[in-house]
């Protein structure tokens, strides 16, 4: 891998608690004194989840029918916005897919728009790409396929459709692809490039649990013109998706009232976080909905003092003046930070 | 792909029922006036599935942790009797494993020993490699990457150790591998080639949903040498495996009582449909504890029968003169077939 690696890293070789959230035996050994349970706030999923519904025992018994998986798509490419349920395939979570997409790629040299989310760079190396770093969207070019996630994570830098539609338009006439992560675009209006598609050279993945506060569920969604889509469907075989994944995405993102409410709910808790924060002396870096990115001197500092109060935040060891947050759940969450901050 | 590939037909192009079993729609499309409820005896997963746990909504909201996996995949090689764990590697099902090794595989010739289960073939083909399906273990020799089914599907044909280890060996040498797909050997004493791992060569597949009845969970193992295991991991990523599907796995698979009582409540159902099958004129032509297979020159016209009683059994394309059934879940169950076979 050439160029800047530090925010590329894979995660298997290092420290758990900077590069995934949700780790919390790796915390329970680095702050083994705290107070439980942890307050989580490491990662960027909704801590309000759908509601689960009750469960047929059929979707653990039976093998998932085509049918119910076609009505995931249709119900998904509903929620997504985009035009035709044929450039939506669903998958065991959008880390497979971040594995399998350069599989299926023209070998070539792939470029990853940093700092940005650990595990693209090493999906494209582990598959013999050639992978670099690019710090602006013009240092994408020349690459044969590149990758964006959009909003960014951590720091929830939004990229115009503008930009992004003409730059997949030159990588497919180059045989490559642009990689579009909308991990976390569900609550955050006009972001997701979804209704362009098709587009040649353009795929987008889309992730269930994050918004749905459901990420055991394992379930995401590439998007992307037909054939692409048909490679993917063809490398992810007929069942892929389990029963209950099935069921509880059909019924969660044919839900668009909670899907709404979660924005609304979602925005004024980001916005109650920022100014928590702010209080304590944290300037606003950037984000989104579902995490907040805070600048501060003594960020390592503070996740020090977090963690021994049980609450746990995300560092990055490539910005050590960094701290990202998820939102507290609810009022006893809050008035726990409030005390650990003040 | 070269030489007979009727066995080997993608079920992407062919008649649904006489591809997959569980294909319930498709058979209310072609037997609309059978009654209902249907008696699907068209695959081969254990009627009778192991009993669903209380899930903690935990496996369903968190992200899974590793210790959670690195447990299951502890107990799947107790189960499976895998001298080591760092040789388990947990997957959404064996279907997606058996799409993603060819694509971790060096471009060969890959030969399947069939006719077999017919998603192998199409697999390795989709990957780039050429394919052909070999009639006999002689005619294995010479390809880069053998595929075999032990116990076979759909006729229960067990091949030894004794022949299997060397081939792997073979085929490592010259750089492949033989993959045994374990899909039935479960509940078959002495089968598996389990115990004999690691080996240079030899990569194993086992099916949890089989066995369990839990067909919708989705969840398989491949089992192999350090340096294929690794590749594996990598190319599923961290999270493949479900929440539920990590649960309701460790538990099964840490239940050995019920193995056991599974695998002698199978020996004795298999042992009563032989005997109703062999009194309506069907010879036995192979199988193991959760399929058996019959030849009867009338198998077609038994098919219809069967479905028009609302009773689906497995047909076969290449063999006209075949029909495979699962087991009766119950007296009920074998009530109603013997009234059909009547």
């Amino acid at each position: 891998m050439e160029g800047s690696t530090a925010s590329m890293e894979s995660p298997r070789m290092s420290d758990p608690l900077t590069v995934h959230g949700g780790r919390r035996r790796a915390a329970q050994a680095r702050f083994p004194d705290a107070p439980r349970p942890w307050l989580d706030l490491s990662t960027g999923i909704n801590p309000v989840p759908y509601p689960l519904p009750t469960l047929d025992p059929a979707v653990f018994t039976d093998l998932p029918e085509p049918e119910d998986l076609a009505r995931l798509e249709s119900i998904a490419a509903a929620a997504y916005g985009v035009p035709d349920p044929a450039l939506v395939v669903a998958a065991p979570g959008t880390q497979i897919l971040i594995e399998l997409l350069p599989l299926l790629a023209a070998p070539g040299a792939a470029a990853v728009l940093g700092p940005t989310y650990g595990e693209h760079g090493p999906g494209w190396a582990r598959a013999g790409h050639r992978v670099r770093e690019a710090r602006s969207l013009a240092e994408l070019d020349g690459a044969s396929h590149a990758v964006v996630v959009n909003p960014n994570n951590p720091d929830g830098r939004v990229l115009k459709a503008a930009d992004l539609i003409p730059l997949a338009a030159r990588l497919d006439r180059a045989g490559g692809f642009l990689v579009v992560d909308e991990a976390f675009a569900d609550l955050e209006p006009g972001v997701s490039l979804a209704p362009y598609l098709p587009r040649p050279g353009l795929v987008i993945l889309r992730s269930f649990g994050k918004t749905y506060g459901l990420a055991g569920v394992r379930l995401g969604f590439l998007l992307a013109a037909p054939e692409i889509a048909a490679a993917m469907r063809e490398a992810l075989g007929a069942w892929a998706v389990s029963g209950p994944a099935m069921a509880i995405g059909t019924g969660a993102l044919g839900d668009e009232r909670w899907r709404m409410a979660a924005a609304a709910a979602t925005a004024e808790k980001a916005a109650r976080l920022d100014a928590l924060m702010a209080g304590a002396g944290f300037r606003l870096e950037g984000g989104c909905r579902l995490f907040r990115l805070y600048g501060h001197a003594a960020a390592g500092a503070w996740f020090e003092r977090l963690g021994r109060a049980g609450i746990l935040a995300r560092p990055f060891a490539y910005r050590p003046d960094w701290l990202r947050l998820g939102l507290p759940a609810d009022e006893a969450a809050f008035a726990r930070l409030a005390a650990a901050l003040a």
